[in-house]
C-alpha cells in the first residue's frame, strides 16, 4: 500500500516514489540519451486558472476547482504531459459523488435537464483516457465519482455470490471477503484505487486470471443505472437463455449508464498458496513452456514470463546486492546469461492437489533446461507488484516518459507482433531524433495464445507539446502493428479515447452498428461519455 | 453410436430403441399409472399429405415434400406429438443445403428478394422449437440445412485454434482434431448430430463445461453472414476492447444470421483421464460435496449428482444383473439405502495432477460418509451417454411421454426451486387427472450454483391435443416455478419456441429492447427464424 494519498499529477504518494539508481540512470543514459527533468506544474496555479463551472447548482454536485481539476484526467500519458505541465484541456464542470443507487438515478435526470455530458469515474485510474472530458467545450460535463457506492451489500453463505457498491476499490473487496473466508482474486496492478465498477466497464484482467478467471468470469450480475432506465443482469451461475447482456456492459466504459451494484463471484480462500520462480534460457523456450503449461491445465493461478530484456532491466532495477544479486551471480555462473527470462509461477488450491503440480512443473521445466531460483524472486514481484507504478514517478522525476502497450494474440503470431510493435516504436522514435527502450512480457497466457504487454522509456522534452508529439508518434506505430497484425487493440487496459480510432478494425463496420445501437436505446440523447470507446466524442 | 440413420419421428434408428424391460414397465404403471401405446403415423401418408411449397425456383432450394417433412421439426415434445400423430403443423416451403459461404449468402439474398423466412438447420437436435416453422402461413419458410458446411478448415499447430464449417457435427469435428492430438471436450447430449454453429446459437454446455468450458468459453470467433452483411469474429485469445460481439451470436438462435465458419479452442489431448463414481448418503450432503469440489478447483472435468428418485430410476434402468446389481448389493449390505445419490466423476489432465486429485476426493467424501464404487459405474455411463435419448422411443413405445425441464440457480435456491418444479407438474398432472414421474440431476456444478435437469415421465393419451395439453400445464407450471425463483429458463437447451415467453422476466423490457435492436440491425426485414427466442413469430 502507498504510504498517503497519491498526488495529484502522477501515481505515488508524495515522496513516495524513489530515486532513480545510479546504474539504472547509467544504464538508460547510454541506450536513450540523458533525461531531461522539467519542472512540474503546482496544483494551485492551475486551480487558479479554471474557469467557473456552466452546470447549475445541485445538491450533490461540486463545483469547486480543485475538485473539479483532481477529477480531470486519468493515468494515461496524455494525461500525465497535461498534469505536470498544468496546461490540462478540458475541465469537469461539477463533481457529484452518490452514495446510492437513487442518487445515481437523479444525476442521470439531472444531467439530462441541463444537457450535461456525463462521465463516470471509479479510482480514475484509466490509462486509455477513459475518464478525460472531450475538449470541444460544447456542453458541460458532470462526472460522477463512484467511490461513496462501497461496500459489501450481500454474501451468499453457500455460493460465494458477493454484492458489492460498484464503487468499492480492490482493498476494501478483498478484505469484506477474506475476513469471511472468501476472495475473488482479482488483482489489477491498480488494485489499490481502481473499482469493482471500473473493472467491469474496462474488462479487467487481473493478474491471477489463470486461476481465478477474468472480470468476465468474476462478474455474475449487477445493476446499470442508464439515462433509458435501469437493467438488472441476474446472477445466474450459467445460462442459455438468448445472448448474455452482461457482455454488452462488460467493456461498455460508460457509454451505457453507470453501475451501481456490481454481484461478483467469490470462492473460498484456498487451503495453500505457493509461488516459484525459475529461469529459461531463451524467449522461445519461455513462451512454448507458458502455453505448455496453460494447454495441459496444471492448475496454476498464475503464469507470467519475462523476454530477455525485461528480465535484464528487472534485474537491474532489484539492484545487485542481496538476493537478487545472488540469482544473477549463480545464472552467471550456471552460464544462463544471453537471451535468460524469467518465469514467475503461482500454486493455489488442494495442498495436495499443489504439491503434485509443483513437481509435474519442476519436471517440464528440467526438460526445457530451466533454471529453478526458488520463491524468494517471486515473493519479491509479489510484495512490489502495486508499487512498479510507481517506476512512472521515479522515471518522470529522471526526464524519462513510460507508457505501456498491450495486445494479445495467438501464440504463432506473437513474435512477429512483438517484432512489429517494437520496430515500429524504435522507427517513430528516430523519427523525432530520439531513441526508446521496449521490453515486454507475456503476463497472461491462454491456452490459444497470450496477452503482450510492452513498456516503452522515452526521453521527455522540455516542451510539453513536443513531449506529446514523441508519444503520439510511437502510440499510432505500436497501434498499426497490431491492427495490422490482426491482434486486439487492448487485452486489459481498455479502450479509451486512445484507442476508439483503432476499434472499428477489429469490430468490423456492422459490429460498431450493433455498438451505436445498443449507446443509442440506453442514452438516447448521447450523454454517457462520448469519445470514449466510440470514436464520437 | 446409432447403428442406422435415425427415424423420421423420433431420436433413435429404426429398431434401436431396446423394449421397456418388465421391471420398469411395473415400475411405471405402479407409479403412473399403465402406458396406452398408440400407432405412429406413417412418413408416406404424412408426405402425401403436404401441398406445393410457395418458393420459386432456385437451384439450391429443394421443394420435394419428403425432404422438407423431413426439416419440418426438431425434437420438442410438441414436435414429437406433431411426428407420431403425423398432425404436422406448418412445414417448410424448401430446403436448401449450401455448401459454401458464398452459397449461404446467396440464399439469403434470395429469401430477401422472395420474402421468405429462413430456419437455420443444423442437427435438427433443438428440444425447445428452435427449428420449427411458425404455423401462421403468411409468408414461405426456407429451411437452410448446414451439414454441408462440413469439416476442419485450418488448425493453429501451437494455438490449437481450429476453423470448422458451422455444420461440421459432434463426431466429425471430434475425429478430425483427435488425429491430430487435439481435443474440444464439447460433449452435449445430442453430439452424434447436432453442429458446431447450432452449439453456438443455442450456448450449449457439453456435459464436461467443468472442465473444457461451455461453448461459450469455447467459441473463438468465426463468420456470421446476416442479411444486413458479413460480420467477422476476432479468434483474439482475450480482449477489453468494449462489449463482445461474440456474446450476441452465442444464443442468437438464427435470429441474427447463419453462422458459416467457426473458430474454436481445441488443447492438447490429455495425458491421462480416469472415471470414478461414489454414493452420498443424502441429496443434501451430495449437492453441497459437488459444490465444494468446485469451489476447490479441484481438476475435475465432470462432476455428475443424480438425486435420489434419479439414482433409483439408472439404476432400475441399469436392471438387476450383472455389476449394477452387485453395486446395488453392495450398498444395501453397507446399510446405505433411502436417499442415496449417485455422483460420477471424470478426471483428465498431467497423470500426476490427476493422481493427486484422486485421492483428494477420496478424503473428501470419505468426510462425507460416501462409498465409492469404482470405475465400472461411470465407464456404463459414458458408453451410453448418446444413447439415453433413445429412452425417449422406448418409452413412447410403450406409452408414456417424457420431457425434461431444465434450469440453473445458486446452491443456497436450488432445494426450493427444484421441490417447485416438481411439485407444479405434479400439480398440473393432477389437474388432468393424471400422475407424473419426475426426477433430478446436477451434471454441471459452478462455484455459485448449479444447473437442474428434472425428467418428466407421464402417460400419453390416445388423443394428440390431450397429450399435448398435458404436456402444456406441466411445461408451464415448471416454467413459472423457475421464473418464480429467479432462475433462468435454460442452462442448456436454449430459448425456442417453448421458453420464448419467459425470456423478458429475465432480460427485462430494456434488455429485450436490446436484443431486438441487435435483430433488426442485422435482419432488417425479420426473416430470420422468427418466432425462436424473441416471441414474435
Amino acid at each position: 500500500m502507498s504510504s498517503g494519498p497519491p498526488r495529484w499529477n502522477g501515481w505515488s504518494a508524495d515522496g513516495d516514489a524513489p530515486a532513480l539508481a545510479a546504474h539504472v540512470a547509467e544504464m538508460l543514459a547510454s541506450r536513450i540519451g540523458e533525461g531531461r527533468p522539467s519542472r512540474d506544474a503546482e496544483l494551485k496555479d492551475v486551480v487558479a486558472r479554471v474557469g467557473e463551472g456552466r452546470l447549475p447548482a445541485h445538491p450533490l454536485v461540486d463545483g469547486g476547482a480543485e475538485e473539479r481539476v483532481r477529477h480531470a484526467c486519468g493515468q494515461s500519458f496524455p494525461d500525465w504531459v497535461a498534469l505536470r505541465s498544468g496546461r490540462l484541456g478540458a475541465v469537469p464542470d461539477g463533481v457529484a459523488r452518490p452514495t446510492d443507487g437513487g442518487a445515481v438515478r437523479d444525476l442521470l435526470t439531472y444531467a439530462a435537464s441541463v444537457g450535461a455530458r456525463i462521465i463516470p469515474y471509479g479510482g480514475g485510474t484509466s490509462v486509455v483516457g477513459g475518464v478525460t472530458p472531450s475538449d470541444d467545450g460544447a456542453v458541460p460535463t458532470l462526472t460522477v465519482d463512484l467511490r461513496g457506492l462501497a461496500g459489501l451489500r450481500r454474501l451468499g453463505a453457500s455460493s460465494g455470490l458477493a454484492t458489492f457498491g460498484a464503487g468499492t476499490v480492490g482493498p476494501a473487496i478483498e478484505s469484506a471477503l477474506r475476513e469471511r473466508g472468501w476472495t475473488l482474486g482479482h488483482h489489477p496492478q491498480s488494485f489499490e484505487r481502481s473499482t469493482l465498477g471500473g473493472w467491469v466497464a474496462t474488462r479487467s484482467a487481473g493478474q491471477r486470471s489463470l486461476g481465478f478467471g477474468r472480470i468476465e468470469d468474476l462478474f455474475a450480475g449487477g445493476t446499470l443505472e442508464a439515462p433509458a432506465g435501469t437493467i438488472e443482469l441476474p446472477a445466474h451461475p450459467a445460462s442459455a437463455a438468448g445472448p448474455d447482456l452482461r457482455h454488452l456492459v462488460l467493456g461498455s466504459e460508460g457509454r451505457l449508464g453507470i453501475l451501481t451494484e456490481t454481484t461478483v463471484r467469490a470462492v473460498p480462500l484456498p487451503q495453500s498458496e505457493s509461488m516459484t520462480a525459475l529461469f529459461l534460457p531463451s524467449w522461445e523456450v519461455a513462451l512454448t513452456f507458458a502455453r505448455d503449461l496453460v494447454q495441459a491445465r496444471i492448475p496454476l493461478t498464475m503464469v507470467r514470463v519475462l523476454s530477455p530484456m525485461e528480465t535484464e532491466v528487472s534485474l537491474a532495477l532489484a539492484g545487485s546486492a542481496g538476493r537478487s544479486g545472488l540469482v544473477t551471480r549463480y545464472l552467471d555462473f550456471r552460464n544462463m546469461k544471453d537471451g535468460r527470462c524469467l518465469m514467475i509461477l503461482w500454486f493455489a488450491g488442494r495442498r495436495r492437489v499443489i504439491s503434485s503440480a509443483q513437481r509435474e512443473v519442476s519436471d517440464l521445466a528440467r526438460s526445457r533446461r530451466a533454471l529453478g531460483v526458488g520463491g524468494a524472486v517471486a515473493y519479491a514481484w509479489r510484495r512490489n507488484r502495486y508499487r512498479s507504478a510507481a517506476l512512472r514517478d521515479t522515471l518522470w522525476a529522471a526526464g524519462y516518459g513510460l507508457d505501456t502497450i498491450e495486445t494479445a494474440t495467438d501464440w504463432a503470431r506473437l513474435p512477429a507482433l512483438q517484432a512489429a510493435i517494437e520496430g515500429g516504436i524504435a522507427e517513430a522514435a528516430s523519427a523525432a531524433g530520439e531513441r526508446a527502450l521496449t521490453f515486454g512480457h507475456v503476463s497472461h497466457p491462454y491456452p490459444t495464445g497470450g496477452n503482450l504487454y510492452t513498456t516503452v522509456v522515452f526521453r521527455l522534452s522540455g516542451d510539453p507539446d513536443e513531449t506529446l508529439g514523441r508519444w503520439r508518434a510511437m502510440k499510432a506505430a505500436a497501434s498499426a502493428a497490431i491492427v495490422e497484425h490482426s491482434a486486439t487493440i487492448s487485452h486489459q487496459h481498455g479502450v479509451g479515447r486512445d484507442h476508439a480510432a483503432a476499434l472499428p478494425s477489429e469490430k468490423g463496420p456492422l459490429g460498431m452498428q450493433l455498438l451505436s445501437d445498443v449507446a443509442r436505446r440506453l442514452d438516447p440523447d448521447g450523454l454517457m461519455n462520448p469519445g470514449a470507446l466510440l470514436d464520437d466524442g
